[in-house]
């Protein structure tokens, strides 16, 4: 049995409100061997954007991401929310180091083509360096990942921390059993978006296509759970999508 | 004879320039043996500041730091010029970590208190934790500090980079045979500020003392010697103070 591994991504939405974070920290502290935290931070890029006369530019809920954009996000994700993650992290006796990939080459990308849109400086994952990021857990560190990745030719890479979170999990299943948590503002999977006491507690991939084509499940939810069902098929343990307050288990359990 | 480690210190004004910052990189990247960037970038603190509606205000030099101000120093600082940095140095096959004082605790600091100025969340450091910073170099990465530290209770502190530099070198002394090196926009410690070939080429801490009476050396250059030299007096091996072009042989070569 191979060491246990929790990757929690938490999204925008949890980091903009101060105590719905704290909770957070609070649940990601309280998980059992080691752990790696990933972020996004979307929201308040845009608010920053509209502040600087660059409003977000989005397409099917991917930010379009030209160079005054690239710095937004940079600044966002990588300096306010990495460094004030970091530092509450440590507050609380937890040795975090802060990492986009371009920190030690841990998540090397590529600029997305160019096909029927324009994604700008937008990074599809190349590689993980799980040995890489198995050093800094086996040193003592716990990694915050941004979603900022880069080329390793000198270029940054905004790029979708659900994505990061589950090629992050994928890799280190190589060295630990990896349980995967996404922590969103809503309280699992929703059977009616309007509902949130319809958590569907468990989801299989047979049942995860039939809500699909049902249109059951459909917008920003379709490619997170493409994420989550890509990391159990790569050898993840578990997955779990659900709210703040019960990360371990409440929310959205996942299987093949 | 200890190992040889090379702090790098480079300035605002220098990162502002692409042309200038590539020399610099290329002048980092052939310092012999292990290697420490740190790097400031107080001028587009302003800028962004400025645009936001939040002009920078200084005191003697220094950055008054509200909490809006310390928002656009951790976005600038720790996030575009940290990683922009660190993006760089690994495409250059440099396996550099970007690091505030807050990831892997290695800087901590203090609120600065309140006498005739309340400088707000401006940080004094108290502690640099030399063996974790040992441990990343012997892990065989590159740390790049920004002028971000933390007091371990989840609040960041806005912090001098000469200051960083000069205690992260001090530190350091007791596993290295440290050479600090400030790079800035000018050629090295001028006799006349207006004339770049002025350049005093050694200068010992009698001289500067003498300099200091007589006005020779003053403003901005004051709190940057003090440093260096503090540097000097607590056991690192060479200061000096360069332009881009000639880190390891030009400017000027302080000595006790």
């Amino acid at each position: 049995m191979s060491k246990s591994l929790y990757v929690l991504k938490i999204g925008g939405k949890v980091l903009e409100d101060k105590a719905t974070l704290q909770v957070v920290i609070q649940a990601f502290l309280a998980l059992p061997g080691d752990k790696i935290l990933v972020h996004g931070g979307g929201k308040q890029a845009s608010i920053l954007g509209q502040q600087l006369g660059i409003p977000p530019k989005m397409y099917q809920g991917r930010r379009i991401t030209d160079e005054a954009t690239l710095e937004i996000v940079t600044m966002v994700y990588a300096g306010l929310y990495n460094k004030q993650l970091v530092a509450q992290l440590q507050a609380n006796g937890c040795n975090a180091i802060g990492l986009s990939g371009a920190d030690g080459n841990t998540i090397k990308a590529h600029k997305r083509q160019v096909k029927e849109i324009d994604y700008g400086f937008a990074g599809d994952i190349d590689h993980v360096d799980a040995e890489g990021v198995d050093r800094l857990l086996n040193a003592g560190f716990t990694p915050v990942f941004c979603a900022i990745t880069h080329n390793k030719q000198g270029q940054l890479l905004n790029t979708n921390a659900d994505t990061i979170a589950s090629t992050v999990a994928q890799s280190m299943a190589a060295f630990y059993s990896v349980n995967l948590l996404y922590c969103f503002e809503k309280e699992g999977v929703l059977l009616d978006p309007e509902d949130e006491q319809s958590v569907i507690s468990h989801l299989n991939t047979s049942q995860y296509q039939s809500y699909c084509k049902t249109g059951v499940i459909s917008g920003g939810m379709l490619p997170k759970l493409d994420n989550a069902f890509a990391a159990l098929n790569a050898g993840v343990l578990s997955v779990r999508i659900a709210g703040p307050g019960n990360l371990q288990k409440g929310g959205t359990l996942l299987s093949v």
